[in-house]
């Protein structure tokens, strides 16, 4: 078991997996720095994307390991992977080919919240 | 229950809460693009959020809510609030008043992971 100040302050990989073995993963667009999605990966997902350099992640719904755009040809090439301070997240750094979203969007944030809103809260698509 | 159509090409609230109660929120500079910390927020952290345009979170250690800063005084003002396709993670751009991070880095992403390893995967801080 790593201390608090290993896990933070060391250069030794502690990944630290939720109840069901997966971490969360922000991958942004590696040339404006967008985010492009969020999803997660399982330890075999993690090794895969650093190992070759292709996005690779863990389906929840599916309960597959999924290298992304294998079906849909819409990959992501990895330029950069980064750890938070608890190592409980990190941030992918992609060249993305076509749209990183299932809807065809370039990013899965395609809608905004305004601000100030109470109550029923709405959207606003771009 | 909001079809799959509805959440995701609708302009309806249906946040998508895990078995916590919680959804991810990635924060990013407004001004820079840059991932400053992953955090995770509970219905009420959400709407204070969109209501007030302070950035307010749910913490899983504390059990507790939590307004960023309310102690630190590294408080984030909100630009903007976005969300994702399925409405289970949402983008908040904000404008950061010291260190995002409790180790008082700007990010929480301060180390690197070198693409390539197998095995054995070392970070890098930076």
């Amino acid at each position: 078991m790593s201390s608090s100040r290993e896990i933070e302050e060391g250069t030794g990989l502690a990944l630290k997996f939720d109840a069901n073995g997966l971490i969360t993963c922000v991958t942004t667009d590696a040339t404006s720095g967008e985010v492009l999605m969020v999803a997660h990966m399982n330890d075999e997902a993690f090794r895969r994307t650093v190992e070759t350099g292709d996005a690779w992640y863990y389906s929840r719904s599916r309960q597959q390991l999924w290298r992304k755009g294998e079906t849909s040809g819409h990959t992501q090439r990895v330029r950069e992977v980064r750890i938070d301070c608890d190592q409980d997240a990190i941030v992918i750094k992609v060249e993305q080919v076509g749209p990183a979203c299932h809807t065809n969007r370039r990013s899965c944030f395609y809608r905004a919240i305004p601000l100030g809103q109470t109550g029923t809260i709405t959207l606003k698509m771009d």
